[in-house]
């Protein structure tokens, strides 16, 4: 037995709590809570938590304390930095919200859905669906990701042009604090200026604030129509121009802007092993969607009125349109499986890029140029949500190398030239993955003295104890 | 000499900063700005600072603390509770952002507009509107407000409903923080998860925390078509489920939803002395706008498609659609001057109540049960913002009636009632006016415990010397 390892007489006050199947201590049943999503990290806990009422959340938070261990929230375990992992050495508990996944309510009239924090995102999207209603944060792991981690991590995806982040679907939320206390904000309002707006601390907290264990988040009328196309690129075509025109002559009711790169197109195409049938011109592709509840707009028409401006300009070469839902979902499988592409080529190291739309075409020049420079023949992997300004900008690993040494050798070098360009454009170095245990010493290294003064006085004025989510961004 | 009169000597040092023109000591300059713009408050200040740069706002807050004043910071001091004003006995002085008024950058490609916080907001929205770009905040004070105030109570106005409130259209804001130090967030992206999203906490924190003295605001594109009507609704007009049909058959390309009732209607008419020459139907009456920022949104087919619907399910009686700019312009005027008809009429007691939209009509039931029983015969005014969820539920003064008086009389009795009603509801005694001075009272009544004490202690933890605008919120 090493000092690490747990104490079983620790845990029975939270088997008495919460039963023996709210309480995983068997390595074998809770290394699927330690790993990490992207294979980086192998964490350790002395048990996994699995608590089913808030009042269990709050008791267990109390209990944690008594008992000297630390908490690690998790939803969905399918965060990319690290955010949800126990680190080894700390007694970190996990916190699991797996079985607290009930919908509360859906108010069709207010446009409103209340559930448990970890409610899946994809059930909270057919909840609202149900009710003739859209839910619009909307991601790759939606299948498993869970509601309170997306607002843990102010999950941004597919929609953000025209949605915002997750942040911005937030009427409400509940949360217990680190002395077990509840904070319980679960008001449907759009407008309540009482005070301080506290649910905004939590939401991007990554945990370290309290537990989310409830939230109310904004619906919109169901989107019945859809107008949906697949444009060619040309040489140098002005991304952020194009962007600026789809809004305007579109009225806002584009939901999705994608870039994606004729090597991230080929990537998918080699895991298939077998063309998409999808091209890419020589400045790559978008993926371009409108969306509209009512009938009345003649979205096709505005959709091709939009293409043919675009094309008018020189800036896209050819364009294809979906015909059908399966061509419509057939385009949608190529950008959503980049990331396996990624994976099926040995792995990549992901850079996830913030930038004033306006500065992309720019960041893109210089990047190219660092790469070339700095790591020449390394493969990139360039896709995203470009109009809300987002580049996920990877680097596949190169054939024979080791994943994780390569992974090490990028982010010691070229990443923080890659990093320091988009600050020098008025970018960020991460734009909606968060900081989590990976990115530490990034936050420290680009964030001015006050900013990270500040953000520890609230950490401090909170969890006076960091009994929350220690080691994740702070 | 009273006891609380001002040393001159004590603002020398803020003369050698400021310049003369920059201190403002006697009584006849300072008055308008120790008048609340309700004038039911009559502040006191030693002088109102008007500086001109982030280095002299951080100075002066500095220079304070060491003299031992107090700061109240205020922008076009148009708030509705007294946020700005400051308190007799408690030696603060007044920061006026006035004379920092400055666009800072727009940048079309970008859709972001950066200002200093002292820039009147219609001056925002002109340099977007050069641009060919839109900035959907907007309210009856914007003439005169500023945008540190706006943000500092998180505004809401006329076009929430499809933008949302005022915090919602913020990407970076710069605060000088209690003890002089500036805390710098101007970036203009739409995503940047770094840690806690600090620049929330100041947002609607009614200068509490810190003095905002830049901020970078999210734009549209510009809305070039509009179609506007006025709506005279039928009897037990189910408002709720009219805004439901409203969002889904215009897609959300509605941006106004504003119910007026009669008694509105006819107080503007009043002041005028003549007929507005717009008519309420027995459920008052609507006046609904669409916008867009593409031709190829057919808009007036899209509002006239909705108005059929409106009026084959009984709900519309008739409704007159804006046939020029000029009429357009005649149905806003009347909605916009209703708080001078209230005035003109000898006054109001104001009530922002915000409520689920779910639930407007049984709160607007509720509200003539308990009106006709409490406060038989008062005149109502009752409109606002109902797409959203926000009624302004006000009590005309009766003739003969003090104002004061009768205010008090509401506030300690009937308010009580109606406010129960609408937090039983699930709404909220405060929509988007603020705390302020004039609804601590009702913060700490109708808020929880643990709400409270996590207020009190974010405002321990950023202003442990409780310098900022003491005596407003807490």
């Amino acid at each position: 037995m090493t000092d690490t390892a747990p104490d079983p007489h620790d845990l029975a006050p939270f088997r008495d709590l919460l039963g023996e199947s709210g309480v995983l201590a068997d390595p074998a049943m809770t290394a699927r809570y330690t790993r990490d999503q992207r294979d980086l990290m192998q964490g350790e806990t002395p048990a996994v938590l699995r608590p089913r009422s808030v009042e269990e959340v709050q008791e267990l938070v109390r209990l944690a304390r008594r008992h000297g261990f630390g908490l690690v929230p998790q939803g969905g375990n399918t965060g990319y930095v690290g955010g949800a992992t126990p680190e080894p050495g700390r007694r970190q508990l996990v916190v699991s919200l797996e079985r607290m996944t009930g919908i509360r309510a859906v108010d069709p009239l207010n446009f409103t859905l209340a559930c448990d924090a970890g409610c899946i995102l994809a059930d909270a999207q057919r909840a609202a669906d149900a009710e003739g209603l859209f839910l619009p944060l909307s991601l790759g792991a939606e299948g498993s990701c869970r509601l309170g981690g997306n607002l843990g991590t102010n999950a941004g995806g597919l929609q953000v042009l025209r949605y915002g982040m997750a942040r911005d679907l937030v009427l409400g939320l509940e949360v217990v604090l680190p002395d077990g206390t509840l904070f319980s904000d679960m008001r449907t309002l759009r407008k309540n200026n009482v005070g301080y707006d506290l649910k905004q601390l939590f939401i991007g907290a990554e945990g370290t604030l309290g537990i989310i264990t409830g939230v109310v988040l904004k619906l919109w009328p169901a989107q019945g129509q859809r107008a949906t196309a697949w444009l060619e690129l040309a040489e140098d075509a002005p991304i952020p121009e194009m962007a600026a025109l789809v809004r305007r002559e579109t009225s806002d009711l584009a939901s999705t802007f994608e870039l994606i790169s004729a090597s991230s197109l080929g990537l998918v195409a080699e895991m298939r092993g077998a063309e998409t049938g999808l091209k890419a011109g020589p400045g790559g592709a978008v993926l371009l969607e409108l969306t509209a509840s009512s009938e009345r707009i003649p979205l096709d028409d505005v959709l091709m009125g939009c293409l043919e401006m675009l094309m008018e300009r020189g800036w896209v070469e050819d364009a294809v349109l979906a015909q059908s839902e399966a061509q419509r979902r057939a385009f949608w499988a190529v950008r959503e499986t980049i990331p396996e592409g990624e994976k099926h080529a040995g792995g990549s190291v992901k850079h996830d890029i913030a930038l004033p739309v306006s500065r992309l075409t720019d960041f893109l020049n210089r990047g190219a140029a660092l790469l070339a420079e700095r790591m020449p023949g390394v493969r990139l992997s360039v896709y995203g949500h470009v109009g809300d300004g987002n580049l996920h900008y990877n680097l596949v690993v190169p054939a024979g190398r080791d994943r994780l040494d390569f992974t090490r050798a990028v982010e010691a070098g070229f990443a923080h030239e890659l990093y320091a360009a988009a600050i020098g454009l008025g970018g960020s170095f991460s734009a909606e993955y968060g900081i989590g245990r990976f990115k530490r010493d990034l936050l420290v290294r680009y964030s001015d003295p006050e900013r990270l003064r500040l953000i520890e006085t609230v950490k401090r004025a909170l969890d006076p104890d960091g009994i929350m989510n220690a080691g994740a961004m702070l």
